[in-house]
């Protein structure tokens, strides 16, 4: 595997910030299409189903998929049961409104997609994680996020999403102090909200400095971060981040309902044990974060 | 990034199985020996210290050595205050025998590496990992692991660490039960054993094959494999494994004394919380080693 060649652009995927690359062996490509905001692949690989790429970084890959989108979900959603309406900003590919849908109390879904081209491709190429995209309680919109955050009227929703691409292009306006200012006020008193908030490893700076932002708007003590093994995103280590308005600590959830869900759904990350060890941070993480 | 030819291999060191690769990009190379068993090489890497590798597989680098050394050493170590005995099959980087000597009431460390090169290198270019190669309470020798556990007394170990490379070339010995049987053999009732067990991810036949030995040898319940968040071994997600001959269950550790420790030792990634968490694996990762 050391020569260079081996890497072929028509084999090999590549998700790179040129100090390390996680590069992913595929058959062939299913769908490419650029969009005006950018350059949206569908792959299947050797080993690990089919993948979205998003100017070639991994979004999802069926192998992993389940990972990233129970832990995103169901940790609020089993946190706190009384949850009935729901944002989520970004998401195109659906994993995350199909975990979502699980949740048989839920009122209203709403879900807001920059780009109708993640979606187009998601529905036709990835049908198993776009799955519950035409969902009777799913309203989904294609529009900036940031926009219809800032327009969307005060203490409106119970749980808010945050499932974006990194922090560049469309993105980059989803790691902003003005952006969860008005994340912070359509939530209702007691809400929470769940957002990909990067890797300590490869994306150090934006993970430090989004949760530094978080706690700025939620306060300190209801910010908690989260980690989730990924090994289709670079470093393998991604984190999420639970913030609450006045709302429940995420250790507080009900352990029998969360084990009960979870065998009920045949999940394949999530768990009780899981949900309560995913906060339990390595020191240095905690460290990096500490203010 | 996707011009294959920034994968220069005087640049990068790649660790890769074929379907997906981990690039790591290097300033320098510093050591470079073929020993009888395999190729050792010192690298300078970008921004994650130096790194020692085998065969071009990733042993450690600095960054991340601690994460790997600390949770292979201090799970049972923390679990089990009377361990007074050690043997380490392997860990001819040091950072093994590092962690061990901060615990004081130890007797004795001996440590068995096949590869002299591994040591010699280390000592030269990882100083800080290596640092505890002179210590007096260890005793290191040269040799094969197999064969010294096969000659071994019985009942002379209170806690047995395997820290080996993959397994391939010398180390492929180090995953069979021929092997563990003798382990089992040496150590003393309610003795431990921590393993190098692989990704499930980027190794899963050796993950599991390995797991069902132990259980094999251990008994099921008897066998806990753990998770480790490693960015630079490829997947991100390595495993180790703890088992006891009928000893103590490794989440019965003294949590208040698994804390003063972590702070006196100004330990980087485990913590209390981190050892009990470390034991609740994903469901899809229970599944994969459930018989």
């Amino acid at each position: 595997m050391n020569n260079p060649l081996e890497f072929n652009p028509d084999e090999w995927v590549i998700d790179s910030n040129d100090r390390t690359a996680l590069s992913i062996r595929i058959k062939e490509r299913l769908f490419y299409e650029k969009s005006p905001y950018q350059t949206v692949e569908v792959f299947e690989t050797c080993d690990r189903g089919k993948m979205l790429t998003i100017d070639r970084m991994v979004m999802c890959t069926e192998a992993d998929e389940a990972s990233y989108h129970e832990m995103l979900v169901h940790v609020p959603m089993l946190t706190n049961s009384s949850i009935k309406d729901v944002l989520v900003i970004g998401g195109g590919d659906g994993g995350t409104v199909r975990e979502l849908a699980r949740h048989e109390n839920l009122k209203t879904i709403t879900m807001v997609e920059i780009d109708e081209v993640v979606v187009r491709g998601s529905k036709q190429f990835l049908p198993d994680i776009a799955s519950a995209l035409d969902h009777p309680k799913l309203k989904l919109l294609i529009e900036d996020g940031i926009k219809f955050v800032k327009e969307a009227a005060d203490s409106s929703y119970d749980l808010i999403i945050i499932d974006s691409s990194d922090p560049v292009g469309p993105s980059e306006g989803l790691f902003t102090k003005s952006f969860y200012q008005d994340v912070y006020r359509c939530l209702r008193p007691g809400g929470l909200v769940t957002v990909q908030s990067e890797s300590p490893c490869f994306n150090p700076k934006a993970f430090v400095e989004l949760n530094h932002c978080l706690c700025q708007v939620f306060d300190n003590d209801k910010v908690h971060c989260y980690l989730v093994f990924i090994p289709m995103y670079p470093s393998g280590m991604w984190s999420l981040t639970y913030c609450s308005k006045q709302g429940l600590h995420p250790l507080s959830f009900k352990r029998d309902r969360a084990t009960q869900f979870a065998q009920k759904y045949n999940l394949s990350y999530y768990n009780a044990d899981v949900h309560q060890s995913a906060f339990a941070l390595p020191t240095y993480i905690k460290n990096m974060i500490a203010q």
